[in-house]
């Protein structure tokens, strides 16, 4: 079964209200598949009534300029939310710019703060693409104790928030990366996979087992190869599947951290 | 072959240098085990030339009385590091009342803010039990890339900040818990064991591979039936592993932060 995650994500618009909620959006020189992103969350935003503000600033802009702009952005008082587009240039140490930051306006979770918030069990939000992932484990009632779960992948977007996430949900998880010798043995007898690696059609049909669940985190591209519908008993496709989810968990939280 | 654990904390506590620092244990009606525990901080602080201060709190105390008393001890100018000795009564929110640690005092790592910081790459200490684990790998030359690791607990002390720094480093890991329906099925092709259950016994030798590296993170009795060893190409054993080293890393970790 393939999940609709666009029309799920369209159900939880209509219940979110941004009541003039203002979110800042930092890019540096955004390629255009940054640019898509940031249009699809300016459309999101304006649908739901939060302003959007984005700073574009220069592939040259130095680390320590970059971490400046980040904190006077983030103590902008009008600025509800902000959100650092990744990826940034090769050149940019991001974890440092990212924890620029205020954690109560982080609404990605991708601070060293808000993600030690989130990781020990202390944060009221929890990274989007984990909520994305929860609300579907939640609406097919997919319970993933006793599940052996793969990870692949260890990024900061998807692999690195959803293990950790899954460890504490108290998950058999296995995490796996471009270093793992071979996936497809791990692969093969999952129960759960989601994948955020963007490699195109890392995983095939025959990589998996009958019924297996798949959470395909790929951005424009899926990991997986759309022929395993024939085996999964879920699935989420790229795109329409966890990537509006997503978009919509971002203005989730903003309103969340906002709540008086 | 046995690493002696207690020989290389020996050798590691001869290049530290306390200076007269000061560590604030505070501990909740603690049992013999937990006694047992601080006794051995004590006596190593000694060695070293660092002051220990013993706050013994009673079995009744609520969480909100305590996260105070934590928050007063940690403030006090004079205490240059904060322990708090685990596990809690059963009432107490534990992760709430470690939050009261200042993060530059977290000598465990514990807090949210100590912990957010290690998990994102941004920390200038790890967690004791990490820098044990990686002072034996660095000694034996044990890369982690490459490798089937197998993470056995995924508790607060052990399996959770074990299987962060392992995914941080780009291994491939699997984390198990008391859930996991079949974990012979996982330890059986593991490459290295990192065990914290606090099961005595748990792993036997039918469930491991020729030359499997085995780190023993039980505390006062072994999780691994050391019977391992004929099969184990390195196995560190309880007592006399893993547990001395720890204990000599929460005085490294005070010095580091104490650095000026």
């Amino acid at each position: 079964m393939i999940i609709d995650g666009k029309k799920i994500a369209e159900e939880i618009k209509n219940t979110l209200r941004g009541g003039g909620l203002k979110l800042a959006i930092i890019a540096v020189a955004p390629d255009e598949a940054s640019k898509k992103f940031i249009e699809k969350k300016e459309k999101f935003a304006k649908e739901i009534g939060v302003e959007t503000r984005i700073y574009e600033l220069p592939q040259d802009i130095s680390t320590s300029q970059l971490r400046q702009k980040m904190a006077e952005i983030s103590h902008i008082l009008e600025n509800d939310g902000v959100i650092l587009q990744l990826p940034l240039p090769e050149h940019i140490k991001t974890q440092y710019v990212l924890n620029g930051i205020i954690a109560n306006k982080d609404v990605d979770v991708l601070s060293s703060r808000a993600f030690g918030d989130f990781a020990t069990g202390h944060s009221k939000i929890l990274p989007p693409v984990v909520s994305a992932i929860k609300i579907i484990f939640e609406k097919y009632k997919v319970d993933v104790r006793n599940k052996n779960i793969i990870v692949v992948g260890a990024g900061r977007l998807v692999g690195k928030p959803a293990a950790t996430w899954l460890i504490n949900q108290e998950a058999t998880v296995s995490v796996l990366n471009e270093f793992t010798p071979d996936i497809s043995k791990f692969t093969r007898d999952a129960d759960i996979i989601v994948t955020g690696t963007g490699k195109p059609g890392l995983i095939k049909p025959d990589m998996i087992k009958d019924g297996v669940i798949i959470i395909d985190a790929g951005s424009l591209v899926g990991d997986v190869d759309p022929a395993v519908e024939k085996k999964a008993s879920l699935f989420t496709p790229v795109p329409g599947g966890i990537g509006p989810l997503t978009v919509a968990m971002v203005f989730k939280n903003l309103i969340e951290l906002n709540r008086k």
